[in-house]
């Protein structure tokens, strides 16, 4: 999908907890937790908290009162985050589900909203929390589960992009929307090994369909595939030919100051969402990255789908989001 | 949202289970199922397998070997109907969320999509099933529960929409976004009540933003309301000095053929997907129905939020499909 009218990523608000401001996007986000609990009575509602706070912040920032839409979604059952937020901004809302991969598939529609002209203005948002996370996808934090090496930390943490043809900041040039692919992982600790192959399947398919090398992006940015996956996915491409060493990087591998508990890094719609939203868009906007594509992975398994013996399908959207040439 | 391209839906695929097969749909349906397992293992195969049926004859009908994009969504926790289904197609695919809301949406963005010509084509489709939803929301079927009088009965259904720029069907006009709405209804066997407001709202923000009387409308169809909901929506418009008592109708009060066990009537995003795919179409390519505007609504709970103690927050989109003035 090729955006000819510019869409262009206006303003941007993200909020991250402690541990994950102890590492790279603590000096970069709006809102640093001091309390990962936001002052709220539980995780789900910190969690919708600090998405709405993103929410409000990216418009205030923009000088918007409203936007025309709001995409969002978020790793809860039914996204009860996005909608809950959803209400208390009463913004025309549409709900989108994609696991870690929402904020690039947020990002796409609202490139094609704003630049169909079907909507003046467009917010993409998501985020997660590691609790709320982690007691419905595993197990009670109360029981203190050993943690496999190979697995993930589910980033607390939220962005909001806002989207519009008018205004300043980088374009978004084009976007590929993933295939659901499956190599059979089975295993819900190794998230990164699972998704990874949809990551390179849908970068494959963008640099078929746009003709650009590898080369041509400053930075190839996947989601949360962790340490481990990041690993995967250059392999992966590199036995296609197509060589990413050299602008490769993860959002789950950058964000943790040191790999200890969180193993193979972060994880979670929220690590995405946080990492582009702060770190990645302060860089662009100081010109020190001018051309990034960012992919963001999914794993969309539930705990019923593992239960009954699925293997675990995944989804990678690819966005080209570029800095216009000065 | 007004499109100029006219998208059109060039063609519908549904499936029902035997009990909505005894109803108004059993005459129109693409396969009526006899056993609602459907050969599967599993409730959750089951409903997997339906909406995978639904998206594969639809593919069929126009005679196409695949799509540009698959926009579907269902009501299990990671809309994992959807994202196994997707896997099975191969198509490129967006997930979205919104409850029994997902066919409007679905409708709405295929009809972005190929409207502003990022697609040449794309699937709109959903489903649910009585069975994985009534033990995913509600109680074991095994334990037997008495149903209060204000509920409503989930349908076993899938249904798949091709929308395209090319080819020939009913055109999709034009479409409202909805926005979430929470009158403070929190008995989670009261949908309709609670839903009802959001269906009224995104009428009247409907007919005001294009300028059109109720009237314009053969037929104002809600998606899963239900009896009481239908009564509801009709006196909340009736006061804003809207009348649609004389065309308004809705899927849930209309599928089932008596309303014995499932009282207020069906709900279920199978519920307005398979009516709407089926009948509805059907009763529009003979030319007795020329102008419908598809409301479906959906109620944005989960377990979690009704056990911390929060109200419903409600979505319904607005999607014009109306015949060309041959």
């Amino acid at each position: 999908m090729f955006f000819k009218n510019k869409p262009k990523i206006i303003s941007s608000a993200t909020v991250a907890g402690p541990k994950e401001c102890a590492g790279l996007v603590g000096r970069y986000v709006d809102y640093a937790l001091e309390d990962d609990m936001f002052s709220e009575s539980t995780f789900e509602r910190a969690e919708r908290k600090m998405l709405l706070y993103s929410i409000r912040r990216s418009l205030e920032k923009a000088e918007l009162k409203g936007a025309d839409v709001l995409i969002s979604g978020d790793l809860l059952n039914q996204i009860i985050s996005a909608s809950f937020a959803a209400r208390e901004t009463g913004i025309p809302y549409l709900g989108i589900y994609g696991a870690c991969s929402t904020m690039s598939e947020g990002l796409l529609l609202a490139s094609v909203l704003t630049d169909g002209g079907y909507a003046k203005n467009a917010v993409a948002a998501t985020g997660s929390h590691f609790s709320s996370a982690e007691r419905q996808y595993r197990y009670p934090l109360e029981l203190g589960c050993t943690r496999p090496p190979q697995s993930q930390w589910t980033v607390t943490g939220a962005g909001s992009c806002v989207v519009s043809r008018e205004g300043k900041g980088p374009c978004i040039t084009c976007g590929t929307v993933g295939r659901v692919v499956d190599y059979g992982v089975s295993d819900v600790n190794n998230m990164g090994a699972a998704m990874a192959p949809a990551a390179s399947k849908v970068i494959l398919a963008h640099l078929h369909d746009t003709g650009r090398k590898p080369g041509y992006y400053d930075l190839i940015l996947t989601g949360d595939l962790g340490i481990l996956g990041s690993r995967i996915v250059k392999d992966l491409l590199w036995e296609k030919g197509t060589d990413v060493f050299p602008n490769h990087d993860d959002c789950g591998a950058m964000v943790y100051a040191r790999a200890e508990d969180e193993f193979q890094g972060g994880s979670g719609a929220g690590c995405s969402a946080s990492v582009f939203g702060s770190y990645i868009l302060h860089e662009m906007s100081a010109g020190r990255l001018n051309k990034v594509l960012f992919v963001a992975t999914g794993a969309l398994l539930s705990t019923v789908s593992s239960g009954q013996g699925e293997t675990i399908p995944c989804i990678a959207h690819a966005v080209a989001v570029e800095n216009e040439p000065s």
